[in-house]
């Protein structure tokens, strides 16, 4: 399969790096739309001008769409099924109807297959809330993020006056996490369920204690959470909190039994050193699942709940039931 | 959607319960080769002979074969699948490709859809198996069972001269659980990932000493383990050990990155009160799958790697991205 990668930041390098991988994929170019003279791909692979992208149409066979969900997926998805079957990673949970709609009607009359929301979460995770919900019918669901870092929690710090550099750390609650797993099913406030940990470099004069009371006051973002802060230097910040590990836990207890006597717990979790490069080898599985399914006639858009498993793996059915079921 | 269960044992009495659990599953009936004026059902489900089945064909959905791997189910679910969509749980990994292209033969010649090899392992656990290969190309599988009843080493100790009963747990060794969770990759031997626990009740005046040493040098089953040999009474043994828990773990560690230098881990764990009744609460949710890919049209013989997710939830597709996803 040739794969394309609009968009250029760090999820789009790990998709360059994971299609590597994969020995069935071949990474056909970077489409940016900043000037392709002033993008070095780690990889020598080809760099374009995302204003040219129609005329490579008959050369790709999934775009993997590497843009924020705030602005940029919102347009581009929509706009580029038209002309490729796309993967995206669509991630603000509430407005997933309606750009599930916007990119269904754009797939739809391009004749393409279009995956919004693949990666971990939405993704991996959502797809083992929804095996343990089926499943369980009687039960409750919870999701951990962390040990992780959060870009839109470190980038609220950023724009603090006085705030140099910062980067924040979500974190599960043991306690929390261990009375999960007991079965008890208990009801968790958001401040039980993970803490904040801050790492800040402040500028040289800076008001210390107002930054602090500023990240810790600030509403939504920190507000009900437990959060810490800690003031360090930019070399250290360089030096111990560059990496971008990420991860978390999706756990479903439920009760079956004719009066609910027998307790289950089905737990999925994911410790990531890299939140991108894991997300962008979840979204070359994707794609391959998208190929696949073009290719049986499938258009519009989808999810991962449409996606059967074995579309995802480069076995043929046969190895599959021989080697992995 | 009518369920139908065909065998009435452990596994046929948690399809009974979990159909209550289901709101949109009928229990239709219970089907069994013994009498069926001599058997009684939990909740009151009819009970009908396995051999007058082909005339209730009308009324059932979807049959849900409760039989052994060893020699009813590959007999009974390609007969079956002649006439009703089906779904089994066969367990025997080594011959799941002779049993799927027997029971493929017949549920096409049958117009009908069979599922083989649901529930946690093979099922969930494969289901895993395969998310995790597809996604981390260059990495490492590892399966823990337990800690759980095996019933098949329960069994093997039970035909020791001197036993009266006994019951055996596979636990696995929790120093090698965390050396797989650290990312190292380590090569596991069979005795470092699982220990044997038994529990045996001896007949008055059996020679204990000989019994321990012959369930510790049974090959296959017990010389390769480290394995703990317990006597107990007949009391203890209903007391203490009359559940049937389970479960285990499925964890993939992998490298991505241009030299391999992240290391990601995705861990899939159960913990079941109760083996029959868990497994049977998925081969419900799997059962509605079935049926929703019939009505689409598909025949012939499928694994849980052939099924949309989304094809196993109660939920509409539009609910399962509003709350899902």
């Amino acid at each position: 399969m040739n794969i394309a990668i609009y968009g250029y930041g760090n999820l789009g390098r790990g998709v360059e790096s994971a299609a590597g991988q994969n020995p069935d994929a071949r990474l056909y170019g970077v489409f940016t739309r900043r000037d392709p003279k002033t993008v070095k791909t780690a990889t020598g692979a080809p760099v374009f001008s995302a204003a040219d992208i129609k005329s490579h149409k008959s050369d790709i066979d999934v775009l993997v769409i590497c843009g924020g969900s705030a602005t940029d997926l919102p347009q581009m998805t929509p706009a580029l099924a038209k002309d490729f079957c796309v993967v995206d990673s669509f991630d603000t949970h509430a407005d997933i109807p309606r750009h599930f709609a916007a990119v269904d009607e754009a797939a739809k009359a391009g004749g393409n297959l279009a995956l919004i929301s693949a990666g971990w979460d939405p993704g991996l995770f959502s797809l083992n809330r929804l095996y343990a919900n089926a499943i369980l019918p009687d039960g409750r669901d919870y999701t951990f993020w962390g040990k992780g870092v959060s870009q839109g929690h470190s980038d609220a710090i950023r724009r603090i006056p006085g705030v140099l550099d910062a980067r924040q750390y979500t974190v599960p609650v043991p306690e929390a996490l261990a009375a999960v797993r007991s079965g008890a099913m208990p009801e968790l406030s958001t401040r039980q369920k993970h803490r904040r940990e801050c790492f800040v470099v402040a500028a040289p004069g800076a008001d210390k204690a107002e930054i602090e009371r500023a990240i810790k006051t600030m509403p939504n973002y920190f507000s009900d959470y437990d959060t810490t802060v800690t003031f360090i230097s930019a070399e250290e910040m360089k030096r111990d909190h560059s990496a971008l590990p990420h991860g978390g836990f999706v756990i479903r207890t439920g009760k079956t039994g004719a009066g609910g006597e027998h307790t289950h717990t089905v737990e999925y979790s994911l410790k990531l050193d890299s939140n991108p490069e894991f997300t962008a080898s979840a979204l070359i599985a994707f794609a391959r699942a998208v190929l696949k399914m073009r290719e049986r006639g499938r258009t519009g858009c989808i999810t991962v709940f449409d996606i059967a498993p074995g579309d995802m793996s480069p076995l043929s059915p046969e190895e599959q039931r021989a080697h992995m079921l």
